[in-house]
């Protein structure tokens, strides 16, 4: 059937561009959300893009139906990776449409930037993405016990300055859940400086959390790079 | 003996019951803690955490005695990882409790915490936890002479930056020992921006130091990296 | 030819010579920039300054001029790396010139820094500079990917943060596009403290995204690692 | 000679005491530095601190001198590292005593810092130090490389944020050298917030270095990850 190979096929001159222009909706869509959250908007531009965004949602719809008719298996395409990505696309938007509701649904139009995974595909990058599949498989258990560090580690750090701080700064170390905050922020090393100790034994255990965590950042780097390799030197042979 | 297997066998069907359970407590105990924390608590939700705490408290003392009593090798658990975790677990409540001391005990919760890790063992960890300590006894001397110079390079800042910002700001740069939070919160790029130089000698020192603290957070990760591999390339002979 | 040896060849003592006198024309331009934009600079240092700056104007374009002249391969030349950058280095500063345009033209002179690269073929850094092409020749594939996920992050984080903070603090998170400098601050661990997120669910998602952040910064360092560990193999063969 | 095999032989029992009782002098006299640079501190306790201080310089000083004469080979000894250290932590506090200048010269104690490298040899960690040794020759090249590309990051961060924020932030950006503070807290990832852009070309270009400037940072732990599993490479045939 000539419409499901123009979707399905990308080896084609007309699937190849079928592929290009939904890339192209897509990525429209994705530049006018952050601009239609612009403050004191023209009113003009405004129903520009609330007319554009209209019409992509009525392109996709059609996009996801026309992939729904035509999917050799349908059920496999609906639950596949990329068949949820496309739902999730369309129908909340029509959901909150039809019921009239106020919730703002911009937010759910980042879902859409999973679909730029497609590019992967249309340029040729599979074999890149294989590569970084095997090494994450490989590393998987790996890097879970260090997710699991982290975490311990993250509710120490918390528990630890809420009895640190609480007396002296009762306001920004009000609970462990709002020590927490403190605990995120200088374990990634971002430090706004909005919460910080001030007291001695606060600092001295900052230190030392913070000895324990520069360690730990270094182990998944460590972990990724043993892993890639490994999959490097199965490749040669 | 029965009561034996239950506790120390978590190959039978009543042993993983018993462990999923204690790990249960454990995780039930860790999550109620921060939330007593919060001000402000209803006094019935503050009532039920102190029950359900003095409840946990009771069962990990019988799990413990329990323990105690059916080891097969009674000092060698005592004395092991799990033995002292357990203990500090339970007897430091007790002897707060018995002598109506009014300190908050509810850090020493959080030691509760490490008797996750036998989740580890439950999920079947034991080869990734094995690969990783063997990582870090391959490791130990190179991350041993990379804290001490990491030592070396945070008393240098300190006494540095007191030279440099002593005169100019007196409050924040007080002494060596003040100044070594500013430098614990710069080479490990956190930079809260609560104590921060101004002079220009202490920019220029700043700089220095920054240079080689980066340096010097490369070496770890290319320690546990090249350890991993080790590891992994001796598995596969 | 004389003088296209003393140029173009660096083997013989004058052209070794000629290509230091350059160097050194290169780093005093690059010296005397920053010194030029102090404020209060007396009279007579900023028409030293001035005089010195188009006397090296003067220098490179007569050698930009005999190496056009000399060049065994004119065009090749005319459009090579370095010869691209002597261009930039010279025509815009007369097109200022003879239009009499009031353009700073000095935030030009920096790409004078690309001439230095020129000590590297002086120092014999060629093996060095050649190893990395080829980790990055055999990286860049996995390079672009995750420059891919990086920019994906920075999009999501941006309209996640907006929607959750836009409404407490509109002037911070106007738009998505002033998130967007919250998440380069932030996903860098730079933290300024300029911007930060002050609800919970604003915290909530910072934290989801730091986790996520951390872990793509571990990526690039193992691809770069294992890349150049390649090329280090294939030396040895 | 007896004293000779006391000062240089740490394999016999009364050579190993020796060095022993030097580090401890050692660490005594780096613990004492911050404590009396420590503000109000009762007379007595500042008497006895100036007082061990002179002590210590005496008994540096005998050791000096017993070294000196003993050595093997006097001026190997004098321009070795150790050689050259020992002597530093000597000569300048008597020169500034003879001159009766007011100089303070505890920041020069630090220097006393390198002597503790000793424990080093004795700890018998000298296997450890020569792999450092080795990985770091493998790639002094491509560190040095990498230095330089830092540096010119540097640079072009300086220059460039000047020119986007200076007109802006007349202070805080007051030329290319003020600027140079801001490039160096901004790519090292501290972020004091001190001084940040707040112009939008001035945070686009923010953003476009700091990309730039997370990729450098992931180059040296390859790099050094690469040498270091070169060096235990080797080891093993």
């Amino acid at each position: 059937m000539k419409i499901r190979d123009i979707i399905w096929n990308s080896d084609t001159v007309r699937g190849r561009i079928f592929d290009w222009c939904v890339i192209f909706l897509i990525v429209f869509s994705l530049v006018t959300l952050p601009i239609s959250t612009l403050p004191n908007l023209p009113p003009t531009l405004e129903k520009i893009l609330s007319f554009s965004e209209n019409v992509i949602l009525w392109l996709f719809t059609i996009e996801y139906i026309l992939r729904f008719i035509t999917a050799s298996k349908t059920w496999k395409y609906v639950f596949s990776f990329y068949g949820v990505i496309d739902a999730l696309c369309v129908i909340p938007s029509w959901i909150l449409m039809a019921t009239g509701a106020e919730f703002d649904l911009r937010v759910l139009r980042t879902i859409r930037l999973f679909r730029v995974l497609r590019l992967l595909k249309l340029a040729r990058y599979n074999d890149t993405m294989e590569r970084f599949g095997k090494a994450l498989s490989y590393s998987k258990h790996e890097l879970l016990v260090f997710l699991c560090a982290t975490m311990m580690l993250l509710y120490m750090s918390s528990v630890g300055i809420y009895y640190c701080e609480n007396s002296v700064q009762p306001e920004a170390f009000k609970s462990v859940f709002h020590s927490m905050w403190w605990a995120v922020a200088t374990l990634s090393t971002v430090g706004y400086g909005d919460v910080y100790p001030v007291t001695t034994w606060g600092k001295i255990f900052t230190f030392l959390i913070l000895m324990a965590g520069l360690g730990l950042v270094a182990v998944p780097a460590g972990i990724v790079s043993a892993a890639l390799q490994k999959v490097m030197e199965e490749e040669k042979h």
